[in-house]
């Protein structure tokens, strides 16, 4: 099922099912509520009342609305780092990690964008903002935690997995090399978009094979398989969940492949005007355009 | 003005100022929330509300409640890293930070915990589930924002504060050390205790003078004045918003002093049992036991 969460013009934040190019909104059920993450949390006995509402409920068209960030999780969006082989050499040979000298980690490495970092699909993202001119994309695919828990083993990891959604993990890379920890590099305002959609996990047959490709003015930057990951998606929940409480709508971003801005010599950062798409099987393309 | 987050026997979680030995609630006046994070978004106008109902309201005698955390602010807490020079030159010299080799960092070292690792006072902190056996206590005073905002200068920075609460940035070492980047062994499950009480910025004259002490079963282990901060609260505050959109209710812990358990040799790191309480001038107790 194909999740978004929609503002029709004028109107307030609501969450709806897509159904070929219109929406069937969930507020049809008034037992629903109107938050994405708190849908989550209702896990399958949520689904099957959205399913209950396709066919029967009024429907908006999709050109009728804008479309929203899916969830704002409950907890920072977690990220992961130098997680696609080339893109650890990369980042690497670049010299903006002042954390670690390895090139290929031992164990996954896990920072947070804030939430106050979240956009929209289609929001500007303001690079201009950014003294050091130093703003970098990252195409990422995002998994979205439904059942939470603490000491998930991998063999059930996927059994935590509510669905899918792409993020662009956009990175200061002046401020990350600088604070060592990256935190603040990562969560400038308007640097986390994610979307258009969250799609449950039964509607991708395997997610390994999952194409993602990131684009700058149609340029193509970026182009991996998620198979191709270092740390795997139940790796990452069990490493993460070994002391974190995940809790449902959490998010976590997988990692970035070869292809940002610092993995060329000179750099090639985030200009005003810049267009990014990043794009995944079945997940759609997520666009933001740097202003 | 001492404001609480606590909980009547068998009742909701309410919110309140705490005047003498009692709690007036906040409910009385009905054009208040009832969630911390809300009311402090009111600013002077919130305040003004709850203090026009001493005097008036009715009373709880603070022994009839629970006293919960604070506040849940919107995004996850933010700490620092190595911002008292003793206790850099004891992490430095204890082999378990993995990020950086310099013992003073050049700018503030910020990361985050989980929101799912929040405690209230008197919460058990589950150490005994850390199969590493190396959790550790740090008590720090902990910034809460009023205002929000991006580019705050260190000028205005004291604008933005609206009130100070304790913080057990407790940690698991050996995670802290393994994923280099520090979230996962700062966000395990119960680690972050937080309060008892969230003070308001003008009822302290002088944060610098506050002193912080933390005793485990009764010892002194931790004593440091705030203005021995290597990143005072402006510079923290300056630092994180150049990047990072600050939202009222987010929460800064600014650091720990010496005398953490890896200061020790060997380490004395946390077992079942143990009692930990953070004190600072004017701010209470903040007592949790490791189980």
């Amino acid at each position: 099922m194909k999740l978004v969460t929609f503002r029709p013009h004028g109107g307030a934040t609501a969450i709806g099912v897509v159904d070929g190019d219109e929406i069937v909104p969930l507020a049809a059920d008034p037992e629903l509520p109107t938050a994405m993450v708190e849908f989550v949390a209702l896990g399958d006995a949520g689904l099957a009342r959205a399913r209950a509402l396709i066919g029967t409920a009024p429907r908006i068209p999709l050109t009728d609305v804008a479309i929203a960030a899916p969830i704002r999780p409950r907890n920072n969006v977690m990220c992961v780092g130098k997680n696609y082989y080339e893109h650890a050499a990369e980042f690497a040979g670049s010299g903006f990690d002042a954390s670690q000298k390895q090139v290929i980690p031992d164990e996954p490495v896990i920072f947070t964008k804030a939430l106050s970092s979240l956009a929209d699909p289609g929001d500007p993202v303001t690079v201009s903002e950014d003294p050091t001119e130093s703003s970098d994309y990252e195409g990422e695919l995002g998994v979205v935690i439904g059942a939470g828990g603490r000491h998930i083993r991998e063999a059930e990891a996927f059994d935590h997995v509510y669905g899918y959604t792409i993020v662009n993990d956009l990175t200061v890379r002046d401020l990350q090399k600088r604070h060592v920890q990256f935190f603040i590099g990562k969560s400038a305002h308007t640097y986390c978009p994610m979307g258009p959609y969250l799609v449950t996990a039964d509607d991708i047959d395997d997610v390994g094979a999952l194409r993602l490709q990131t684009r700058v003015n149609g340029e193509l930057r970026q182009d991996a398989v998620v198979k191709d990951l270092i740390f795997d998606i139940p790796r990452l929940i069990s490493a993460i969940s070994t002391a974190v409480a995940l809790e449902p709508g959490d998010v976590i971003a997988t990692g970035t492949p070869a292809g940002v801005g610092i993995g060329f010599t000179p750099p090639r950062f985030l200009r005003p005007g810049d267009l990014m798409e990043v794009s995944i099987d079945g997940l759609g393309t997520l666009t933001n355009r740097a202003v």
